[in-house]
């Protein structure tokens, strides 16, 4: 009877984390659908869809407190150890991770407002590009979360390489606007903070994937990524930072 | 003696908790110093200087891992409750917020490399009052955190309106540069970058004083702040993004 009682526990608990899983991979998924209609207003300037993706990030942060509600059930009811305890701690991270994702998409759109008001001519399709590289590696590393594929996660944390290398060409591209005619000085600043945004999102993603390696192999992804050092040019502002 | 065995456990995870409160409020202090010294690089244009900056985030990331495993630690031998959970949630939620004024303050300096390459004439005093405005913020709600004062951690709340309106000024001010001479573009793109990580300080700052407000009430500081509505003008960038 004790021993069926344990496994009932067990497998409860086990339920429990793939209940959460579940929640954070949906979290997740919203905040590609969000990326994506950020994209979508910019480039066809609707002020009224950009105003309800910005409404629709509300989503987003409840679900992420409805997950820490979760953790903090588990936690008080299972008091997990070791593996368990990364796994739970993980999903916290994860949560936080895409909720700054749905933050960031939130202001792309938002930006779009002003942009759309002020700016005729000045080149969004490069932001299209941008957020197809981001919302690939946020869709990728959220597979590589559900089906604990580490593997999947590294390749996740490489490819954001390419997503620092186009953000700097669309950057380099907006300061010849912005050096040709003053006027695009205001539209080309809404576009370069929708474009560091953008870079952000692949930031997270890579955190993501950090914490898919670390909660695998129970170790940090110590190898260094292959960054490009932009950072010395003084043509360039820095790259690659983190938090911006 | 069983009522002298749980006093004693009681009493020790006041102390656990006053020593993690106390890890967290250093790491405040060292995130503040970490803020004025880049703003004394940018003034100096000290490269040397800036990249001590920088590798000193280490410190602070550091103590964050230090305070995770303290928070683990605390919550697998105590299983906390209620109100003591939420001590250890919001110490957890506190510290992220530390880390990340580290990781604003570093971009801060790094920054000022590029910027001491290509800026003669570029104001900077500007970013100064900022950082002195943000620094006074995180200051005030380390104490407010220190002291549970929910009515300080409030005050802070407001204050970052302030520091809003001061980053809104600067970055104006920034386009006008950008308008006179193309050669300022490259530079003034450096140094609004530089003012939105301070701003985002600030955000922080506000964030923590979120959480203590809620550690102390138990319930969340509703009030909504007087944002002053700068976002519909199409001649400014939109302001009071969440996480840019």
């Amino acid at each position: 009877m004790s021993g069926s009682g344990k496994e009932h526990i067990i497998k409860s608990y086990d339920d429990e984390l793939a209940r959460l899983t579940g929640e954070i991979v949906r979290m997740g998924e919203l905040s590609i659908t969000q990326l994506e209609a950020a994209i979508d207003v910019v480039e066809r300037r609707d002020e009224r869809a950009a105003q309800h993706v910005v409404i629709n990030d509300d989503a987003i942060d409840q679900l992420e407190q409805e997950i820490s509600h979760d953790v903090v059930r588990l936690l008080a009811l299972r008091a997990p150890i070791a593996g368990d305890l990364r796994n739970v701690f993980a999903a916290l991270r994860i949560a936080a991770d895409i909720e700054r994702i749905g933050d960031y998409a939130a202001n792309v759109a938002k930006r779009s407002i002003p942009l759309s008001m002020v700016a005729p001519i000045a080149p969004t399709n490069g932001l299209g590009h941008l957020a197809e590289l981001a919302a690939a590696e946020v869709r990728d590393v959220l597979i590589a979360y559900r089906d604990r594929d580490a593997e999947r996660a590294y390749q996740v944390w490489k490819d954001d390489a390419d997503l620092d290398e186009a953000y700097t060409g669309y950057f380099r591209q907006l300061l010849t606007y912005m050096m040709e005619d003053p006027r695009n000085i205001t539209p080309c600043t809404h576009l370069l903070f929708m474009a560091k945004n953008i870079e952000r999102i692949g930031d997270h993603a890579t955190n993501i994937a950090e914490n898919v390696w670390f909660q695998v192999n129970g170790e940090p992804l110590t190898a260094q990524r292959s960054k490009r050092d932009y950072t010395s040019s003084p043509e360039m502002p820095t790259l690659g930072d983190k938090s911006e």
